[in-house]
């Protein structure tokens, strides 16, 4: 009766020390999210298959584990599709379940609601390296506050929690859906081309000016529109100096508040800052959920080429499954990428030094027995990591393995010399 | 597109409050283990089918929420049977993922391997009152240790962790196995019958002794045997002098040094134990699963009218999946049954104190409110829970609703104050 040993495809056994790290970040953000009024909150993992293909998720509705009914209500010959044999599914993502839980619970919970959502999600991508199909998402959202107030919090809280863990010298890319569409509608592109030219846009890093210069013109866009379009990114810059010079170049295209809301966020962020970081306005900043609504962020570091998280307003989405206006921005920071980082680094997590081993005889009496335990007990009750074990014929490589684990401290207790 | 706004059957959204004290729970349940020299561990979620239909789980797998293969492999008109569709399966408790865990990983663990598992399951069990279809459990098990060491240090643990959280007066009951298989055989009952015995004595608590008189009688058993068995619960003593009288009584049918070993956790515990519990020696305490083969037991208590959490030594199970006799014993609390407890009894977690709120007039300009964000820089930094929130039109309701959030301070910023 032997067991598939492996864990099932595209997913991982966590091993202790990975874990040791996982632990105590999950620990900083819970303490460090805290300080900033979030609450925690929790739903289910597994998700009505309803809810789950109601269009809102893109192309992870085609990357999801769906459960099979039960009993009666499973009637494998009768079935056609995949829809008759199934009643559930694992979550992809924490916003769908995030909104079915306001549309839920709005009655008892604050307005505005600071929440706080950890939890596993489940996405059947093609295995790669480095990607699995169950990872920890991390999002912070506060529901039901209009003003800007909202994005300087989430971004405050990310960032300070970023630098409690020693990362230095990262950004935050801001920018704005309006400032986006604003730019595209005021060279001339057609509201209903948008999502084409932004999606260009976005390989800016990659392929530079001309390569978008390119393939916009390759996309049969008027060339005097992609003139004026990248006229406009060739003079930006990434200080406030940016969002001003926009703000009056779409002057009667662009609501001159939206600009001013942005560079209050981008002042009060470098302002009041915890972490050594840089917020930059990023006009080329996309990010492809087509929900948001306002600013939306991301951070970027060096060290992990790509974006660690990110996140935005997304003031129309949860009314439209309430059926009540909410307003709701949030950030998510990418928990799997953050803990491989440090895993990379060697990352120690503070505070385990003075690990203790006690070695006993094999065979040791029950009163002294006793005086091993009582001393296990004192250091334990002062919070020190104390293991007891039995000593092996090779001590000496019982001991190169208890110092792989991170025991530094020995004591060893003979029966005859107690 | 109005989502289906309750959660899927026999599954909870978690709000606010209880996740406080989950939260707590979690972290206080990581930093005692870890004092006792457990380390974390994870699986996935989902599992083999294989592995889950492999006769370890008993009834549980007949509860098995089944997940739909994907792609090519799913083959919906040429299926037969559930298992044609199906590929993987939510886990239904921790201990047959963690047998697979070490048979895939123990070239790379310590041995002993001391194990801290916390995770949800799921079981499609009927829905009622306080029992859910996913609920976390949470084991510790020491792998590779074949002393009653590990009995002893799973014992302290557990009720460290309690007494933590201010339980007082509970009871561990212990038993062993053996000692309940020696009584029976003592008494002349069949082996192949042991089962319906020890399923019968189960009741003892709730029939008492006639009663268990009166079920054996019904099923047959001769009078002797009955009379024999009962004889021995009438005159054992919960003390460590119960088990002395089962040594001696049981002289040639039991190995006396079981009954020593026994004898040794329950004056160990007692010696050392950090909380205010008493251990007992129960020889009714039988423990449903089979695969237990030396010292079981239970935590009971009084406030909660059954077990929140029990455990034993099950040395033949691990081999039994790996190839390899390892040493196994374990202790699994009642997570949910703790947090019940504690929000029933208005538990409140420690180190929230002195909550503050700052509410901001609306449409603070960009300088005054920054002056309000190095406020609260300032409060979070020496880790005091803090909101901002814009003042509303009511707010007296206002002030009630955060109270009600746990928000004891309150400060007000005015524009024109400033």
């Amino acid at each position: 009766m032997a067991l598939k040993k492996k864990p099932v495809t595209g997913m991982k056994d966590i091993l202790p020390a990975e874990m040791a790290i996982r632990d105590y970040v999950i620990r900083l953000i819970k303490e460090t999210y805290a300080t900033f009024g979030f609450s925690s909150m929790e739903t289910p993992c597994v998700e009505h298959i309803e809810n789950l293909c109601s269009k809102q998720g893109g192309e992870n509705e085609k990357l999801i584990f769906k459960i099979l009914k039960r009993g009666e209500k499973l009637k494998i010959h009768e079935a056609r599709t995949e829809n008759d044999l199934v009643d559930g599914g694992l979550r992809y993502d924490l916003t769908v379940p995030l909104s079915r839980y306001y549309a839920n619970h709005a009655n008892e919970l604050p307005s505005p609601f600071k929440a706080l959502q950890m939890g596993n999600v489940w996405r059947a991508d093609r295995p790669q390296r480095g990607r699995f199909r169950q990872f920890m998402q991390c999002d912070i959202d506060i529901l039901g506050e209009p003003t800007i107030l909202a994005e300087i919090e989430l971004i405050l809280a990310t960032t300070t929690l970023l630098g409690k863990l020693d990362f230095k010298n990262f950004t935050i890319r801001i920018n704005d859906r309006r400032i986006l569409k604003a730019m595209a509608a005021y060279s001339g592109f057609a509201p209903e081309t948008f999502d084409t030219v932004f999606i260009i846009l976005d390989k800016m890093d990659k392929i530079g000016m001309d390569g978008v210069a390119q393939e916009l013109a390759k996309e049969g866009f008027a060339q005097e529109s992609i003139d004026r379009y990248l006229s406009m990114f060739r003079e930006v810059t990434e200080g406030i100096e940016g969002v001003r010079y926009l703000r009056d170049r779409l002057d009667g295209v662009l609501d001159a508040q939206y600009a001013d809301d942005l560079e209050m966020i981008m002042k009060s962020v470098d302002a009041v800052k915890n972490a050594d970081f840089k917020i930059a306005f990023d006009p080329t900043l996309v990010r492809g959920m087509s929900y948001y609504t306002g600013p939306i962020f991301e951070i970027s570091m060096d060290e992990f080429g790509g974006s660690v998280g990110g996140g935005g307003r997304y003031d129309e989405m949860i009314g439209k499954f309430t059926g009540n206006d909410t307003s709701a921005c949030g950030f998510s920071i990418g928990f799997e990428r953050i803990v491989m980082l440090l895993l990379e680094r060697g990352y120690q997590v503070p505070g385990t030094a003075g690990k203790t081993a006690l070695l006993i005889e094999k065979g040791m009496p029950a009163d002294k027995l006793l005086v091993v335990l009582n001393e296990a007990d004192k250091l334990r009750s002062a919070g020190t990591q104390v293991t007891i074990a039995v000593m092996k014929k090779n001590k000496k490589f019982q001991k190169e393995q208890l110092t792989e684990e991170g025991y530094e401290t020995f004591q060893e207790f003979f029966i005859d010399k107690m």
